[in-house]
Order: C-alpha cells, then structure tokens, then sequence
C-alpha cells in the first residue's frame, strides 16, 4: 500500500506529522467506528434500543479489526466506506439491531470527517500557538530595532522590525483565531437518509442531541446533508491561515537574499550543487505548501452545490479536499515554525540603512499588537 | 467609455442593480474623496493641522468634478488612482497642507474599497433578507406537504418540502450572518507610507481613530497594508452566500424538469427556437452567476500573499476581484428571488409519489429552523 | 449605465484597450447580429430560405439601432441576449422567414463569443508580438552581459542577462503560439436546439458549413453545446500567457528592488506620499492582472460541467469568465509593454557581482533561442 | 507509514491504481535515481567523465536500497528530496565524479517529475481509449434510438441517443488527443545550477542532447527551470480531459433519476439504509474525483510564477499538485469506465416521450464523428 501513498512524501517533508495523523485514512475509518459506537450508546439512552443490542454493537465494533486497503477496495462498488464498514460490522454482531441504528452512509461519514478535522485543528492550534509565541519575541525583542520599510520592492521610510514582527503576529493570531471558532462549531451529523429522523422516530432528535454530547459536537444545524457551511467555513479559515503563513515566508525569503541579508534561517538548506549556498529552505517550503491552498479552498467552495438530499460527487470531493486543505497548512506551519526558530536578525545591517531614525507610531503599534488579547 | 464596460450586460442581466451602484468605478473613486474629505476634519480635531487648512481641504474635495475617465487613465502610470486624484485635488486647493495628511494611497484605496464594500454588503444583506422572508414562508406553508426525498438522483424516502425549502433558509441565513459580521468588522486604513504613522507623529493614532468615528469604520487592527484578512474574510463570506444561494437555484433546475415537474418558476423564460419550452431562467442564471465565485474566491485568497510593507501585484489585484464577487454574487440573490417569488410548488405531483407518509421528525425540524434566531 | 461600468477603471488603468473593445458588451451584441446576417447568407445560398426572406433579414439587421441597455434588461426574463435581440429582429423585419433560421440561442451566442474572442486574440497576438521583440532586442544586446545567477532568492553562480531575457522570450513566444492555435481553431455553433440541425433538415449540415465559411470559422467539431474544450483550450492558453508574462514581471520588480539595482523601468511610478520612490509601478500592475487569471481558469474549466444539451449555469459563467480572462491578460501584456520598452539595465552593477566570470553555454542557449522559428 | 497516506483510500476506492502506481513517492524517487544513471551513462559518452567515473555512478546507484521514508524525512532540511539522495549515492559510490555529474537538484526532481508524469498519462491514455471504444459501441448502436432532448432540464426537441454518445466521445476523444501531445513533448531537464550548463562547459550542450535520448525525452526547450509551459500544459490537458468526463458522469446521474430511468449503471451502489436504492455510485465517484481538478489546475496556473532562476515555493508546490491532478482524473476516468461498461439504455422509455421521431441530422453527424480520426 505505501506505493500508492503519494503525499507521505510531501507531508513528511514538511517535518511534521502530527497534525497530519488525525487526516490519515486509518483515522478517518476509526472515526467512523467511533460514530458508530457513541450511536449505539445514544440509542440505547433514549429508549431506541435495547441495552442487550447496543451491548451487542459496542463488543462488535471493539472486536474489528481494521483493514484499510480491504475497506478502500470495497468502497469502490458504494462510493463510500461507511457502507462496507456498516456490512462488515453487522456480519460480526451478534445482534444487529444496534448498528447504523436509523443512520444513512452520509451520517457516519460527515461526523467521522468532522471528528478528524477538529481534532486536526486542535493540533493545528497548538502549533500555531508556538509560531505565535516565537512573533511575539520578535516582536518585543525588536521593538525599537529600526529597519527601512519597503513598498514595491523599494526602500520607502524606517519602521522597526518589532512592528513588522507584530503585524505578521497579529494576521496569524486573527486567523488562528478564525479557525478555532470554525472548528469548535462543528456539529454532529445525525439525520437519516432524508434528513428527518424517519428511522428512529419518535426518538430521533433525542438520539441525536445524545449523541452530539457523547462526542462533544455542535447538536445544531440538526440537519446539514446538503448545507455545507460548517466544513466548508473550516476549510476557509484553514487557507486564511496558511495565506498568513505564507506572507511570513515570503518576507523571510526576499529578506534573507544576499543583497538585502537582514534576516537569515538558523539552518538554512544547502546545494546539490553550490555548496556555499545558505537557503532559506524551510521558508521556501512553506510557501510551497501554503499556496496549493487558494486552489483547494475553491475546490470545497463548490462542494456547497449539493442535489436535493444528497450532493452527487460535491460530497464525494470534499473528504479528499479538506483533508488536504488542513494537512498542506499543517506543513506551511511547521515549515514556518522551523523558519522562525532560531532566525537571525542582522540588526547591523537593518540599521546601516536607516539613517533617519523617525519611526513614528511604530514602537505604541508594536505595543498595542502585544497587548492584544492572547488566545487560550 | 461604455464600450469598455464589458460587465455592464451581465450585470443588469440580473435584473437588479442596486448592489452594483456602490461598486461602479465612480462609486470608488467618490469614495477616495470620502476619505480625504473625513481625514481633513479628523487631522484638525487632532490639532495636527488648522481649521483653514481643514478648510481648504473640503473647498477643493466639494468643489472637485470627478472625470472617472481622465482619472483612470492617469492611473496607469503610478499604478493606483489615488496618486492622480490627490494630485488634482492639490492643485485645485487654496492650501494643500490639509489634503492627504500624513496618508499614503494605499490608505486611501483601501478604506475607499472598504467603504464601497460595506454598502454594498449592507444592500445585499437586505435583498438576502426578502429572499429568507420568502423561503420562511415556503417552509411554514409546505411544513406538512409530503415530498419524495433524493438522494443520488434516486427516490429514497419521503420527506416534507417544508423541511427542504427549511434547509435552503438556514443556509442562506447562516451565511448571510457570516457576511453581515465580516463586513461590520471591516476597519478604516490610514498608516502612512510604512505603516507607522510617522509623517503625522505624534498625532497619528488619534488622527486615526477620529477618522474610524468620522467614517464609522472599524479602528483595529490598526494597521493592516499587508494582512488582508478584513477584506479577504468579507469575500470569502460572500462567497459562501452564493454557494448556499446556488444549491437552492440548482435544486429548483432539477425539480422543475419536465418528468420531475414539482416546482416551476412563475414567469419561467422562453426560448428563441421552442415556444412551448417553460425553463426555470431565473435559478439558471442564479447558477451562472454564483458559479463564478469559488474561482474569484481563491484569487482573493492569493492575495494574502504580500511583500514586505506593500503587496505587489497581490494588492492591485484585490480591487476588482472582491467587487466581482459581490457583483456576482448581488445577481445571483437576486435572480434566485425572481425564482422564488410566487414560485409554483406541485404539491399534488409530489404528494403522488409518497405512498408512504411517514415523515418522522420533518415537521418538528423545520419547526426548529423556523425559530432559529431572525437577523436584525 | 457608466455607473455600472464596474470593469471600466481597470481596463483603462491598462493604459490599452485595443483587445478590451472586441470583448465589450456592445462588441458582442454586434457579433450576434453579425451571425444572424450570415446566416440568412448562407440558409438562402443553401436553398433553404428564398434570396427575398434573406434580403428581408439582412434589411432589419442593417437597419437595427442596438440599445445595449435596453438588450442587457431584457435578457434577464430569458437568460441570454439572443432571445429579445432575435425578437426585436422580427419584429422589425418585414418577412421573418429569413431571421434566426433554424438556430436555438446558444447558436448565436456562442458564435459571438467565438468572433469576439478570435478578435481579441488576434489583436493580442499583435501585442505579444510587440513584447516578444522587446525580449529579443534584450537577449541579443546582452548576450554576453554577465549577471550573478541567484536561486532561492541568494546569489548562486554567474549567468548572462542575455539568457534570463532569452528564457522570458522562449515562454511567451511559446504560450502565444499555443493561443494561436487555440484561436484560430475556433468553431462556429449552429446545431438547432438539440443539436442535430432539424429544423433546417435536409439542408442543415449544407447551411452550418457555409455559415462556417462566411464568418471564416472552423467547421468542427459540428455541434458544440455542450461540449466547451474549444472554448477552454483559448481560455487555458490565455492563462498560460499570463503566468508567462507574470514572471517577467515579478523579475522586474524584485531586480529594481533598491538593494538590487540591476533594472529599472524608464518611467517609474511616484508615489502619493513619497515623492523619491522610483516604483516599478508599471510591472506590478502586470503582476496584478495577470494573477487574476488561475482563478478564472478554474472556473472556465467548471464550465465543462453541462447538464443534457445546454450547460444549466456553466454556459452562462462562461461568458463572463473568457472576457474577464482576456482582458485581465491583455491589460497584464500592456503594462509589461510598458515596464519593458527602455528598460534600463544596469549593466555594471551586474557585472560587479560577478567576478568569476564563466558562463558555461549561456551565450550558445541564447543565440538556439533567438534562432527558434519566430512567429508569423 | 501507512497511517500517513492520506490518499490511498480515495485513490484505491477510485478501483484501478495502474496511473497512481507512477505517481507514488516510491516512483518518484525511482524515477530519479533513473535520471542519475542516465546521466551517467550521457556524461561518459560526451567525453565530460571517465567510463570507470561512469561505472562507479552505476554500482552505486543500482546497489542503492531506496528507502522512501528516510529520504522523505531527510528532503526537509533542504527542501527537495534530490539534495539527501545524492549525498546518499555520492557516499557509497568509489568514486563520485559520475555521480550528479554538473546538475543542480532541480535538474534531477524536474526530470524524474517528467517521466512519472509521461508514464502516468500513458498508462490514463489506455484507459481513456478503453472508455471511447466504449463510447463509441454506445454512438453505433443507438445511432438512431430516439430520446428527447433537453435544455436547462427541460425536455425540447427529439435527438438520438447516438448523438449524445457520439458528443461524449468526441470531447474525450479531443481531451485525450492534447494531452498526449502535451505528454510527449516533454522536455528533459539538465541544465546545472543557474541555467547555463557551467558545470560540464565545453559538454553540456551534448549531455543535455544525449541524456534526452537516453531517456527518451525531448531535448527542447533546453532550460526549463522557471518557464514550467511544458509542465502545466499536461496539468491544464489532463483538468480537461477530467472535465470532459466529468460531464458524461452527470448525465449518467441525471438519467438515471428515478422519475428519468433512461440509463441504469449494471452494477449500482447500494445504501447502508436503504436496500431498495440502485445508485449511480460510479458515476458519481467520478464526477467526485474530477470535480477536484480545476482548482488544482489554478494551483498549477499559479506555480509559472517563478522568481529569478528557481521557483520560491512555486516549483514546490508543482510536485505534489500536478500528480494529485492526474490521480484525480485518473480515477474519475476509471470510474467512468466501471459507470459505462455494460451500462442499461432504456430505449423504450426513451422511445416513449418522442412522439415526434424527426430528429433532423443526428445520425449523419454521428456517422461524422465515429468517422473521425481515431487514436493510434
């Protein structure tokens, strides 16, 4: 199977992974199994089921064994693995009455997706909590450190550094922050193959809002087969971030050429071929990652056009879609992360180049961005 | 000059121009002298220039005739309009010392888009209004009307097009109060050359935030030349609009064919080959319309993409991307209301094919969307 | 109507409309009524109308005053502007027999857009060709001018500039002779409503073929509706040609950067506030036009997507999006135009950062790409 | 490792891995060992290395054990997964003046890129002419079944399902045609650190020419290194191709609604709740995959912009997106093929609503297209 495993080189590349863990196919699957068992138990509390069946269920789903490939290859026939999955659960029960209880394919599947993401984002979060604590250093450290400001490529007035810093902090942050509030809204999807509960009436919704609880989802939109905005809003946020991202390496990049050298990677990459030269490598990997997100978040805008009650390949598109979005992210991030560590600050040569030291509001601005509430 | 306006017939073509009119280039460029004019009163208030100074600022911006041609075509030199227009206004001044104080033209251009974009955000929020006042009413009123569910193209289970016609509201309520936040939050521009405010030091932050009162703008972040986000959330928002307004046009598309026939537009439009033909125009064009967006979208998102203290490229790029969108988007709502309103929905065709009543907790749901919290 | 005009500004600010003209609104309305006219030519050389009804029909186009206005409103009710032009050809005509023969609007509409897009490229060509010969007077005049290499933004080994400028030549020269070829394959559309030409049945094929001749357009494939790639193919070569023209453009800006030094364009932009700022203004317009044009690829590829025998949505964005794309693309070539014509290239300060000296097989690449076959 | 391969499940559920097979990491970095020894063996025979230099390089390549994972893991310190294999080979090898021989990393990625990629659209191109052979039986079969055509989902006018079949094939057909030839004409990628061939001056040249015909490559444009033409091309053709499919799968979806039912997949999916349903899975897993593509394609549309001699994450962005977009349209195709094959055409139903049996020139135009030139 890792033949086919076309983006492990990309994403190990990117030399992170923990972020990319929670968007691997095992964990998508395994968070199927999980919607799956937190149904049983949700269905069983309302009085849908029995305790016996939903006993029955939970000793099923823990006895799977996951084969990855054998599911891949059986989703073929379906379009999707819940229905394998579900098949291959219920062949193992002893009593089936407690599997899939009132739930259609697209149930499993979104709360499965939606379990990944935000775990994804958490993880996300927390590094980019880190990058923002290195900004912040920049930041303060660099208050005061004049630097000539540039627009169009040219030289224009000073500014300071700290205020460069903080105004990459402050986009960061802003995005970072979007994301989280976006992830946190995730909801459960729990609706039947129509969308009302037919299957588990007159205890639907009651399931349903257990179940949201059990795996501490959103319990509303009740319904969002064919609305999109609570994944697709994820997906939005995630490129925003790496947009900030990006903007950072850039900066770092045309910052570190060798005619400007204000700022330089603490190791920096090296040459197949000039070994003298000093990269700015992880800069230039992250801006690699970041900017295959505007394409992909164009890509999950479109996956809003679902068909009636069920969207004919919109919905098929987005798994693949997010999870990319959120894994080149994570990579930008942990390129960027690296890229900061450590960066060098020739504020020598910063200086040399400022001999009007006016940098106006620069250092209160710098002040502000700091004080500006922390997350967490 | 109309020979050139290439956007013109797609834009009346929606049929309704009332969200075009504050993103016509006249509208931007009035909006630029808007700023200077407000800029004037806040740097005297300031004290950083005199009243007379303030004075003079406002004969010369009152007396301006705007010539939306000439100044275009001096734009191309300097690469923005607001190099020529402040140039002209100087000219005409009695006293220059109040005109673009302390500003560069990317303060300028930036708070004139934002202004421009908040009303026409503001208008669109009123037509997306009327156009959930009408989906409400198509869910109250078919809240118990059976309707075959679909899933894949295929009769799954019965369902109710009060819960349909309900889902479409959320979606379009949803995103619309993601729009309305977005453009609330969009702040004023006004930093000065690199972002520091050093040419009207030290009155510069109290200069700037009388200018975010004077202009009702937002006032943080308080520097953002090159941290779009403000601006790019706004598009990204109002791109999600037109994705939940286009699966509503695509869902009436496939209803209203000709074996399916459970709605039809009121004055559907004709053909110039068939006149028995009956088309759902109105949601084709929707479609037309809201599918330009994903695409516009992802540029807008490349243009997070900055160097150093001035996008190059990424920022000239911006102005006409964010108005096509909403321009596509404000003809997609309003094409989507001429193909709701007075909408015919067959309930008797519907209800044939749902031998099988049972709609679970459809009725209970729609309910619930109903109660949702109204906007305003 | 010019309040509207939102495109207006950026055309202009272009500073050369000659391609925005074929792709205007009244451009295209004009190019209907110059395939109706053919078309009554060649349905009455086929045999299939009388020379009288033909007569009749060119009268009423010759005579007709079109109101691009008062078309773009009418066009709302049907969702195309062949529908009330067709009509208002009708009724002004004294013998309609001659009028519309046997075309279904799309007909008429997609071969407007074919004979304005042809016209646009055609007179694109022009412009390239002008850029190309730009890029090869700097190629050969600097054939041997060293210049240090630099990768990853940090100097590497020695190169020519005479090379650089060759590579620019090498990838404009070869995606506009990609859009030639695009363009120049552009079929006429006239297959009746479903495509099989019934209503002109025997002569069909006979009339679409001599139409195809009148208006000098390919012949195949016959019918087109729903099958875009010919259409696509000029939009994806358009974008090639603006990622091409884009790089130089981005070389430029960074090569002026002031640390750098190395170009500079002979008429810089100024600045509003910074009067010694010498921006390569007209460059990072370039960059700001054609940066446009991955987005609008994207959704001229989306148009593919086309339901039964017309594109339900997807034909309708479709015209927008390839004159968006055009023109964004032609004003990006018009301000590299600009930036490029007496360039300054500093040539000594390229040669003081190369103190070793070889450049390998740069002159001898530079002379194989001036010697590839020029175009025409 | 597994647990990282995010795309395997989407890429086997796709049913057919023979395109991915070229486009994993294993092949890729296969691919580049194959460029070395290649590189080698044109080195030795230009004159620019000893034979024994040459039989050292190959020892040590083909005794290299490729571990995927430590390479990938070792790519990020520089950026590129050439600079850790080198060192790897360089360090087992006798003597290394074979090994690398004048080339920088981005000589020894872009090559290997090229022959995944040729080897890809070759082994899609078996496929997709499988899928015309298919379509073509359909177009010969019903050349003159009636079906009722339909425009914006309303039925029109009479055709046959012979056309419709035959515009299938004919835009697969033409898709396939460009991609092949964009597939071809890709270049070899050989041309040292900044272009110029320093390294192996006064042999470059005629290295670069033979390692071309080594491996079977064409040998022009001689520096590729910022002008990605070549590479985009085949990610624009293949994006076409992905959308002519792409439209055939929605038509199969639309006709096969229940209330339609005038296609029927042989094997339909099922439901995990619904055992009635006969789902048009394939269909809609291929317009899912190819629904991807054209924000991909934007992606790669964005990566042309590269700066001065190496793309700053431009060029980084390609590796992962152009092979996404093939494995995409890959599956999409194959999907297709499953969704095709052995497909059920209800010709009665069809027959059924076209009282009227005039479907005007459908049959000739059918001839026309099965007639047109076939592949191969």
């Amino acid at each position: 199977m890792s033949d086919l495993s076309r983006t492990t080189y990309s994403d190990v590349a990117g030399g992170d992974t923990r972020v990319h863990e929670h968007l691997s196919d095992r964990a998508f699957l395994a968070a199927i199994l999980e919607f799956e068992r937190a149904l049983a138990d949700a269905a069983a509390e309302a009085g849908h089921i029995s305790p016996e069946s939903a006993q029955a269920a939970r000793d099923a789903i823990d006895a799977h064994q996951l084969d990855v490939t054998a599911i891949a290859a059986a989703s073929a026939a379906g379009g999707n693995p819940a229905i394998p999955l579900v098949a291959a659960l219920k062949e193992q029960a002893a009593d089936t009455a407690g599997i899939h209880v009132g739930a259609t394919s697209q149930d499993a599947v979104d709360t499965a997706l939606v379990l990944c993401v935000r775990r994804a984002v958490r993880e996300l979060d927390g590094q980019l909590s880190d990058v923002e604590t290195l900004l912040a250093d920049l930041a303060a450290t660099h208050r005061d450190s004049p630097v000539m400001g540039r627009t169009l490529g040219q030289q224009a007035l000073p500014t300071t550094f700290g205020l460069i810093a903080g105004g990459w902090l402050e986009a960061v942050r802003e995005s970072a922050r979007q994301l989280g509030l976006a992830a946190e809204a995730l909801p459960v999807q729990y609706a039947g193959a129509t969308g009302n509960l037919v299957a588990t009436h007159p205890h639907g919704i009651d399931v349903h809002d257990r179940l949201a609880r059990h795996l501490r989802l959103a319990d509303r939109p009740l319904v969002w087969h064919t609305n999109r905005l609570p994944l697709v809003s994820v997906g939005l946020a995630t490129a925003q971030v790496a947009g900030a991202v990006r903007k950072i390496a850039g900066d770092i990049i045309v910052s570190s050429a060798t005619e400007i050298a204000e700022l330089a990677e603490a190791t920096p990459g090296g040459s197949s071929s000039m070994p003298h030269k000093a990269n700015p490598a992880a800069a230039v990997a992250c801006d690699g990652y970041a900017r295959r997100t505007p394409g992909l978040a164009a890509t999950l805008l479109d996956t809003l056009d679902c068909r009636w009650q069920r969207g004919t390949g919109s919905w098929h598109a987005e798994w693949q879609t997010i999870r990319d979005l959120l894994a080149a992210t994570a990579s930008a991030v942990a390129r960027l992360h690296a890229s900061l560590d450590g960066i060098r600050v020739h504020t020598d040569t910063m200086a040399q180049r400022t001999a009007d030291r006016a940098t106006g509001h620069a250092a209160e601005i710098t002040d502000l961005i700091l004080e500006g509430e922390t997350r967490d």
